[in-house]
């Protein structure tokens, strides 16, 4: 199997993010195209998943993959990009969660490879807590939440806290600012006793 | 100015996503060193858009913007990942839609600067049509193309046509597939007589 087969499908940029060349560097790649699992008919989903089984990906992806795998709790600290994460945190999620590691159908949602970890979406914003209310112009930041905690951590598996958004810190004053850091700080304490949310479609859009 | 300052801040990896060092390839990057606004206390947002101020973006970003300034219609076609589009995908929007370029405060939303323009979605899923639907596993389909249709389309003054969506080309049968192809060439004749749908919370969430 040679990786230049591929690219008329894939496109040379896109193979070039999910394959590694024999003997080139994976730091971005995906998988090797050593141990492609059917190379005549290439299979994202189905690649990742037997990469995954048969401990193929790429190296720094099995190391994500164990730092989850050891975590009771995930953190996820960003500052939201256009009502989401930002592509490189994206790219995490697309690369690390792969099937067989976090989810199997039909193992997912509440019985999600990951079940027993909890997630917690931390992030600042550029809107006021105003522009980000129900009827205010972005609308209830809890709509952006539910394709990131919902379709990614629930359907793993995972049970989600309420999120920690700190709205505007770029406008506001430096005490305020710092009045954020020790809420933050202070909320991190009792973390371990809040009961998840009630993950479902009422949570986000009533 | 030295791109090194700023690594202990940004931390090498981000840096190298940002900022392309004197001499080497902007091929990833989305300014040069060279021209920063203010390098001392470096600002994301402002430095792009002093950037696309003054010309200084890097070459494919420019490039990108320009096809989007020429084009009438935005048409993005993608696999749906985790509820969202692909990462490489998220990075276009991170990189290309700068303020200056597709939205100056306060000129969003309906006064946006990529007014006048439409953009549809176009994407296939994994599951199935009815995991998507109101009652199903997945909640709505509409409820993820909140923070991409609404949160950078609408955000940037472009118009939404309804999105086009392939449920699970992957488990249907061949014959369907075509359906699919057809449904979607037939839809393309008539584009531009459709109307943009009314992009609000209740088209979304009702």
């Amino acid at each position: 199997m040679h990786h230049q087969s591929l690219e008329p499908c894939l496109g040379p940029l896109f193979a070039r993010h999910i394959l590694a060349r024999n003997g080139e560097s994976s730091d971005h790649a995906l998988l090797s195209t050593d141990c492609l699992h059917n190379s005549d008919e290439f299979n994202y989903g189905v690649e990742t998943w037997e990469a995954y089984k048969r401990g193929c990906l790429s190296d720094d992806l099995i190391e994500e993959q164990k730092k989850v795998q050891e975590a009771n709790l995930l953190i996820f600290q960003f500052p939201l990009y256009w009502f989401s994460m930002p592509a490189i945190m994206k790219g995490w999620m697309d690369r690390v969660l792969v099937q067989g590691f976090a989810h199997e159908f039909p193992n997912c949602y509440d019985s999600g490879l990951l079940k027993n970890k909890l997630a917690l979406f931390s992030f600042t914003t550029g809107g006021s807590k105003e522009m980000y209310a129900k009827g205010g112009i972005n609308g209830d930041i809890r709509y952006l939440l539910w394709p990131m905690q919902h379709g990614i951590m629930h359907f793993c598996g995972v049970k989600v806290l309420e999120p920690h958004i700190c709205f505007a810190p770029e406008y506001v004053s430096e005490e305020k600012r710092k009045e954020m850091l020790l809420a933050w700080a202070q909320r991190l304490k009792t973390l371990w006793k809040e009961e998840p949310i009630n993950c479902s479609p009422e949570w986000y859009f009533k």
